[in-house]
C-alpha cells in the first residue's frame, strides 16, 4: 500500500485537506464518466500547480504515429488512442481582480472532495485566502449526466468571507489542449469555429487524419440574490479558446453561484454541419431541466444501475468502499448503449494504454457486464468483436497467415493493431482465445445462443483456423506445438508451448467444431451462409481435428503439474518470499532479461487456464497448480489478484482469498502500484467483482444451472451481492449464519448451494 | 546481386556515366578515410540532386538520447554516434555566374570515377554543359593524407572547352550540418568561431554534451597559367559558414586549377584552445610540401600496406578487385595507430551502427589486423577492451551481476552500452566470450604472451565471473544452463541454452582458470597484482570449475548435432531451397515472430563455434553439423558467408566455397543487400581477408606451429597472400600446380604443409 489519505466511507471517496502533491493522485480517483465521456478530476478554476488534464470523449481517438527504437517488419504504423479533448469544464475566477488559483493562494482550509458514488456526482469544497487577503468559501458540484450523455453539469458557489468584492467568472471552453504522452509532437486537433452567442459558446474542431468532428460546448448563468443573471460579456476569444464574463459585486457574507453546461456533440452520433445546432437543443434541454432537476435524475439513473449490480458488505468499511469504487468506475467507463466503443483498461481516467481495447474486455469485463446488466450489454461487446472480423483476418495475413484466420489485435480502437512490441503484438496471441471464450461464456451464462449463429460462428472460425495454422507439426516430438510465443504472464517471451496458450487454442478448435454441428442442425439458414462466406471445407475441419488431437503440452510427473512452458522447470525455482523486499516490484528494478529467466510470473498464467476451464480439472488438481505457481508470482499485474482470490476461496482458504480481494479492490485507492495519478485500473475491477461473486460466493453455471458455495472471509459480518440471471435478478445475502437468496420476476428458479438443489421463489426469501 | 554498375579492375573502382539514381551508392563506394578521419565520395561543388554527406572523424561522438517505444528497465538512456562532422571539402564552381551542379546541366558526358586503392586516391572526370552553355571539362583529385592525418587534400582541374568565361571557385568551411539518424533532431555541433585569414579559413565547433572541440579549416590557392594566386576575397561567412572566394578570367581551351587543403584539427589530440594554431602548423607544412608531393608520399604509404597485406588473384578480376576493395577499406578505416579507436561495422562510410565498435572487432578483424600489420595494431585492439574493463564491470552490475563480473557492451563508443533492444543488448551475451577468444587468438597468433599478465588477466576474470553467474543450476537436469540468451544467430531470440553461447562460455572459464595457472608461475608479480585487485580468492575459482565441468548442450542424439539450442527439433525444418524466392529476404518479408519460429538461420551460430574451436572436432563432426545447419541458413548478415566459405574449403568443397567467397568479397561492389548507399560493411571485409587465407589457403596455427592446407577455387589461375607471421612476412602463392612460399627477415621457420613439415628459408622460394 503506498497512499491512505483516501477517507473509509461506504459510499463516498473522501479526501480531505489540500495537499499539492495528492493533486495528480486524486484527479485520477474523482473522475467522472457517463460511457460518452468522461473528465478526470480536474479543477475548474486555473491552477498553476502540478496537473494532468483530461477530458475524453469515447470512441474519438487519433492514430499516433508510432515510435519505436528499432523498426520491425510487420509493426503497425500508428497507435491509435482516445485523445485529450477540448476542455469545457474551465471557470476562470477573479475576487477584486485577483485570481483564483490554489496553487498561489495564501492559505486553503477546509478542503474536501467527495465523488458519491450512489449519486453520481462529485462536490468540492475549500475557503481559501487570496492574495489581496479576500477570504472565500467555495463549493463546487460537477456531474457528467447519464441521462443526457452529451452533456456534463458544474456549480459553483462562492461566498465571501471577510469582505466586500467584485467577482468575475471567466467560464470557458479550450481546445488548445495536447496530449501528454503524444509521440512526435503532433497537433492531434484542428480547429475550424470558435463561437459565442449571449451565454453560450461552441469550439469546433476535428481531429488530424481521423477527422471526428466535434462541438464542445457550453452555456452558464449566474445566480444572485435570487436573480438569474445570463447575460455575459466576451471576456476573450482566440482561434482556440472562448471565455465569457460575468461580473458582480458581491457583499460579504453572500453567496454567488455560477451554474456552467457543457459537453460535446460528435461526428460518430451526428452530422458534422449540425454539430452546433444539435448542441443548442442540448443545452435548451437541460437549461430547461435546470442544474437540481438534471442532478435528480442523476441520481435516479445511479440508483437503478445499483439496484443491479451492488455489492454490500457488512464489518468491513474499506472492503465496501472499495466494491463499490470499483463497480462505480465500470458504469462510468462502459454502459453498453453503443456497441463501437468498448473498454480501456483506464477508461475515462488517463491516457495510459490509449483508450484502446485488450483482451480484458473478454476476459475479465464481460463477465461483470452480463451479471449486472441486461444481456445486450454482453451481447454488445460481442458484437464489437465481430464488426472488427475483417481486420482481424487482414492482421493475420500481414503476419502470413491465409485463408481467412483471424488474429485479433493486442491493442485496438477500429479493429486494426495499434502496439509495437513484437513480444507482445505478433506473439501474445492468447487473447484470440479470449474472445472465443467469451462468446461460450456469454453462451453459458445467458443461456441466449442467437450470436452465435448469426455473428460468433464466423469469429469462431477465423480463430479455429488462426490456430490450425499456428500450430506445427515437430518431427521431434510427433505432437503439435507452439513455438514463440507470450502467455499471459508478460515477465516470459518467446517461449515455446506455453501451456495456457495450447491448451486455449485447442480447446477455441474444437469448441469452433462443435458449434459448426449446433449450427448446422439447428440453424441451418446460418449454417449455410456461414460455410458460403468463409468457404469452409469438411477437409479443412478435419485437418482441425486432427492438430487439436494431438496438442503437446509441457507436463512434468515429478510435480504433477502442467509447465508454463518448455523449460520452465530449469529455472532458478527460488519462491517470492524469499525475495528481497528491496528487489520489488521486480518490473521496477530489474533489467528485462533478469526478469525473463527469473521464475517470478506477472499474473495468472497456467492458472488463468485453470480459472476459464476450472470443470476440465478436479480440486486437486486446481490445489496441485495453485500450489505450484502462486510461490513465483509477484502479481505485478492488476489483473492477478483477483484470479488467485478466486482460486483461494475455491480451495477454501479464505484468509489468502481475502488479501487477495483486498488487493484488487483498493489497487487505486491506495494506489498499490505507485502510478494512480496517471489513471485508474478500469478493467481489472471486473477481476474485483469477480473475486466477491464467483470467489467468496462461488457462482458457477454448471449444465445450465446457477451453483453457489458461498463463504465469507473472517474479516465481515456479511455480504449481498446481485446478478442478473437470464432476466430475473437475484440478491445472494451471505452471512457466518448462512446464505439467503432473493429473486425478482415471475418465475421459479432452480440453483444450487453447496452441490444441493434449491428453488428460489420471486417474492420469497429463500434460506440455504 | 543488386547492382553491376562498377567496372571489372584489378586495382581501381570504376564508374563510368552519370546516373542520378547510383549517387548514394556510389558516395560510399568510393568513400576515403584514413584512420582519423573519413569522408564519402560527396561532390565538392553544389549537388542539388539526392545525395547523402557525410564526414567523420575518428572518436568524435555524441550521445544521441535513446529513441525506444516502450522503455525497459536497464536501456541505456544514449545512442552513442559519430557525427557527420562539419564538412570541409566543399568548393562551390560558377562559370559566368551559373553555378556547376551536376543535377541542373544541360548535359553531363564522360563521367568517371576512379578509387586508385593502389595508391590511395579518389579521382573523378566528367564534361558538363551549363544552362549558359559553356562547356567546361573538369577533374577533381582527393586524398586523405595517411601521412599527415589531420589532412585532406583536393585538386579541382577545370578547363573551358567552348568559351571564355569568369571561373569562380568558392572553396567552403560549414559547420551546418546534420545526421540523418538524429533521434530527436538534436543539435549536435555548437559552432563558436568562425574565422579566415587570407586563403585560410577555420570553423571551430564543438559537440554538444561530449565537449569534443574542433577545429575545421582550410587552405586554397588557385593556379593558372603556370601563376599561384593565393589573394582571396570573402565571398559569405555566417554563424556556420565560411567560405573563400576566386576569381579569374579564363580563356577558352585553358585550364584553372584550384588546390585545397582541409581537414580537422581536434581536442581528442589537442590542447582545445590551441587548435587553429595547430591547424595553421598543419597548413603550413602541407602547403610546403604540395599538392603533388603529397599525393606521391601517399602512394608510398599505401604501397607499404598493401606489400605486407595484398591478395593477388590471378584469372579473375572480379574477386582481385572484391578482395582489394575489402583490404583497402578495412586499412582506410583503422590502421591501429590509436588504442582509443575501433572499427565501426560502417567504418567512416555511413551513419549507420553510429561508428560504434561491436564483437565483430574480436570476432573478424583481429585476426585480419594481427596478419597484415605489426603485433601492436592487434595489441592495440585489446587494449581498448581492456581500458573499457572497468564500464563493463558497471554495465554487469546494471543488470544484477556483482562481484566484478563484466558484461562488454554490444555497441559501445567508450564502454558504455548504446543499444537497446532488449533480445539484444541484455542476451546477445555472446559477445563478451568474442573478447575473451581474442586474447587467446592473439597469444596463439603472435606468440606474445606478455599481454595476458599485463591486462588479459583481468578481463579474462571479469569474463569468467559474468558466465559463473550467468548459469544457473536446472534441478531438473542437474546441469548447469543459461536461459535467455540471443546467439549469433539474431533469427532467434531470447532462447535457452543456445550451443554457441553455452561452449563460448564454459570456454572462457576454463581459459581464465588456465592462464591464472599460467601467469601464477611465470609472472607471479602480476599475478599478486591482479589477485589482489580483483579480490579473486580460490574458493571462487573452485564455484568457476564446477560450473564449467558440468554445462549442458543440448543435442540430437538422431541428427547427432548439437542444437543451437533447446527447442530446435520442434520447429518445421523446410530448407531454404524450398522457400520461394519472393519470400526472401525474409528480414524484409515476414514479421519478426515468423522469422522466430521458423528455423531460417542469418549467420553461423554453431557453426561460429565450430569455427573458433575447430580443433576440438573431427572433420566428420565439422561435416555433420555443416550439413545439417548450412541448408537453413539464410545468411542475412554480412558476417555469414565467410565462416561458410571456410568451413566449405575445410571439408573440400570449393564450388561451394568460391561462391560464398564472392558473396562477402563482392557484398558492396555489387550490394547484394541493397544497402550500400547507407555505407559499407567494413568489419565483415575482414571475413573476406579470411575466407581467403583461412579458407584457401587453410592457414591454422597449431601448437605454435603455422599450418596450411592450399586449395584454389577453379575460377583462378593463381592466387598470393602474404602474412606477418611474428615479424617475418611470409607470402604464399597457390597455383594449380602447387604452392611456393617465400618468407623474408633472418630466421628460417618450421611450417606445416597439408600436415607435412617444411622449412621456409628466408631469400628462398620454397615449394610444397
Amino acid at each position: 500500500m503506498n497512499q491512505d489519505y483516501i477517507k473509509a466511507d461506504p459510499w463516498s471517496i473522501i479526501e480531505e485537506g489540500f495537499d499539492k502533491e495528492q493533486v495528480k493522485s486524486s484527479e485520477s480517483l474523482f473522475s467522472l464518466g457517463n460511457g460518452a465521456m468522461g473528465q478526470r478530476a480536474n479543477f475548474e478554476e486555473q491552477y498553476s500547480g502540478d496537473t494532468f488534464q483530461g477530458s475524453y470523449i469515447a470512441g474519438v481517438y487519433y492514430p499516433d504515429k508510432t515510435r519505436v527504437g528499432w523498426w520491425k517488419n510487420g509493426y503497425p504504423e500508428y497507435f491509435a488512442k482516445v485523445l485529450n479533448a477540448p476542455n469545457w469544464i474551465g471557470i476562470n475566477v477573479q475576487i477584486d481582480d485577483v485570481s483564483l488559483d490554489l496553487n498561489t493562494c495564501k492559505e486553503v482550509s477546509g478542503f474536501k472532495r467527495e465523488l458519491n458514488m450512489k449519486e453520481g456526482w462529485y462536490r468540492r469544497n475549500f475557503r481559501a485566502t487570496l492574495s489581496n487577503d479576500i477570504e472565500v468559501s467555495i463549493t463546487v458540484s460537477r456531474f457528467l449526466s447519464l441521462d443526457i450523455d452529451e452533456v456534463g453539469a458544474i456549480k459553483m458557489e462562492i461566498e465571501l468571507l471577510n469582505a466586500d468584492a467584485k467577482v468575475t467568472f471567466t467560464p470557458y471552453l479550450d481546445s488548445g489542449i495536447t496530449n501528454e504522452d503524444s509521440n512526435w509532437d503532433d497537433k492531434f486537433w484542428n480547429t475550424t469555429n470558435v463561437d459565442y452567442k449571449e451565454n453560450r459558446a461552441y469550439i469546433e474542431a476535428h481531429t488530424m487524419k481521423t477527422n471526428f468532428s466535434t462541438c464542445t460546448f457550453m452555456e452558464a448563468h449566474v445566480v444572485y440574490n435570487g436573480t438569474t443573471i445570463s447575460e455575459s460579456k466576451l471576456d476573450r476569444k482566440t482561434d482556440s479558446f472562448v471565455g465569457l464574463g460575468f461580473e458582480q459585486n458581491v457583499s460579504k457574507g453572500e453567496k454567488i453561484t455560477l451554474v456552467k453546461f457543457g459537453g460535446y456533440t460528435v461526428s460518430r452520433n451526428h452530422d458534422a454541419s449540425e454539430l452546433v445546432n444539435v448542441a443548442n437543443k442540448v443545452l435548451d434541454k437541460v437549461t430547461t431541466i435546470g442544474f437540481d432537476e438534471l442532478l435528480q435524475k442523476q441520481k435516479e439513473a445511479w440508483a437503478k444501475i445499483w439496484e443491479m449490480s451492488d455489492i454490500e458488505i457488512e464489518g468491513d468499511v474499506k472492503a465496501q468502499q472499495g466494491i463499490r469504487f470499483n463497480i462505480f468506475q465500470l458504469n462510468q467507463t462502459y454502459l453498453g448503449r453503443d456497441s463501437r466503443l468498448n473498454i480501456g483498461p483506464k477508461g475515462f481516467t488517463g491516457e495510459k494504454y490509449g483508450g484502446s481495447t485488450y483482451w480484458d474486455t473478454e476476459a475479465y469485463c464481460v463477465p461483470f457486464y452480463m451479471a449486472t446488466k441486461n444481456q445486450e450489454v454482453a451481447w454488445s461487446l460481442l458484437e464489437y468483436r465481430y464488426n472488427h472480423l475483417e481486420k482481424a483476418i487482414e492482421n493475420a495475413q500481414k503476419l502470413g497467415f491465409t485463408n481467412g484466420a483471424a488474429l485479433y489485435p493486442m491493442v485496438t480502437m477500429n479493429g486494426e493493431e495499434c502496439h509495437n512490441e513484437w513480444e507482445i503484438t505478433f506473439e501474445e496471441i492468447h487473447r484470440n482465445g479470449a474472445i472465443s471464450f467469451a462468446i461460450f461464456n456469454y453462451h453459458r451464462f445467458t443461456g441466449d445462443y442467437s450470436y452465435i449463429p448469426k455473428m460468433g460462428l464466423e469469429v469462431l472460425i477465423g480463430i479455429a483456423r488462426f490456430w490450425h495454422q499456428r500450430f506445427n507439426f515437430s518431427e521431434d516430438k510427433q505432437q503439435y506445438v507452439m513455438l514463440g510465443v507470450t502467455g499471459p504472464n508478460e515477465y516470459e517471451n518467446n517461449v515455446n508451448n506455453n501451456w495456457y496458450t495450447n491448451y486455449l487454442a485447442k480447446w477455441c478448435i474444437e469448441y469452433a467444431l462443435e458449434q459448426l454441428e449446433v449450427v448446422e442442425s439447428k440453424y441451418p439458414k446460418d449454417y449455410g451462409r456461414v460455410w458460403d462466406k468463409t468457404s469452409l471445407t469438411t477437409s479443412e475441419t478435419k485437418a482441425w481435428s486432427k492438430v487439436a488431437n494431438n496438442v503437446y503440452f509441457p507436463y512434468s510427473g515429478k510435480h504433477e503439474v502442467f509447465l508454463q512452458q518448455d523449460g520452465f522447470l530449469d529455472k532458478e525455482l527460488v519462491k517470492v518470499k524469499y525475495l528481497d523486499r528491496s528487489q520489488r516490484p521486480i518490473n521496477q528494478k530489474w533489467s528485462w532479461d533478469r526478469i525473463l529467466r527469473s521464475p517470478y510470473i506477472k499474473q495468472a498464467d497456467v492458472l488463468q487456464g485453470f480459472y476459464f476451464f476450472e470443470d476440465h480439472f478436479n480440486k486437486n488438481e486446481l490445489e496441485k497448480h495453485f500450489d505450484f505457481y502462486e510461490p513465483y508470482t509477484v502479481h505485478e499485474s492488476s489483473l492477478s489478484p483477483c484470479v488467485h482470490s478466486i482460486q483461494a476461496a475455491t480451495l477454501g482458504r479464505m484468509e489468502q482469498a481475502y488479501t487477495f480481494y483486498l488487493r484488487t479492490s483498493r489497487l487505486d485507492l491506495d494506489d498499490y502500484n505507485k502510478e494512480v495519478e496517471e489513471g485508474l485500473h478500469i478493467t481489472s475491477m471486473a477481476g474485483t467483482w469477480m473475486s466477491i461473486v464467483e470467489g467468496f460466493g462461488g457462482m458457477r453455471i454448471i449444465k445450465d444451472q446457477l451453483h453457489f458455495t458461498p463463504q465469507i472471509p473472517e474479516q465481515w459480518n456479511s455480504y449481498a451481492f446481485k446478478i442478473n440471471f437470464r432476466n430475473q435478478i437475484i440478491t445472494i445475502s451471505v452471512s457466518k449464519q448462512g446464505t439467503s437468496f432473493n429473486i425478482t420476476g415471475e418465475k421459479e428458479l432452480a440453483i444450487q448451494v453447496n452441490n444441493t438443489p434449491l428453488t428460489l421463489i420471486p417474492g420469497k426469501v429463500v434460506e440455504a
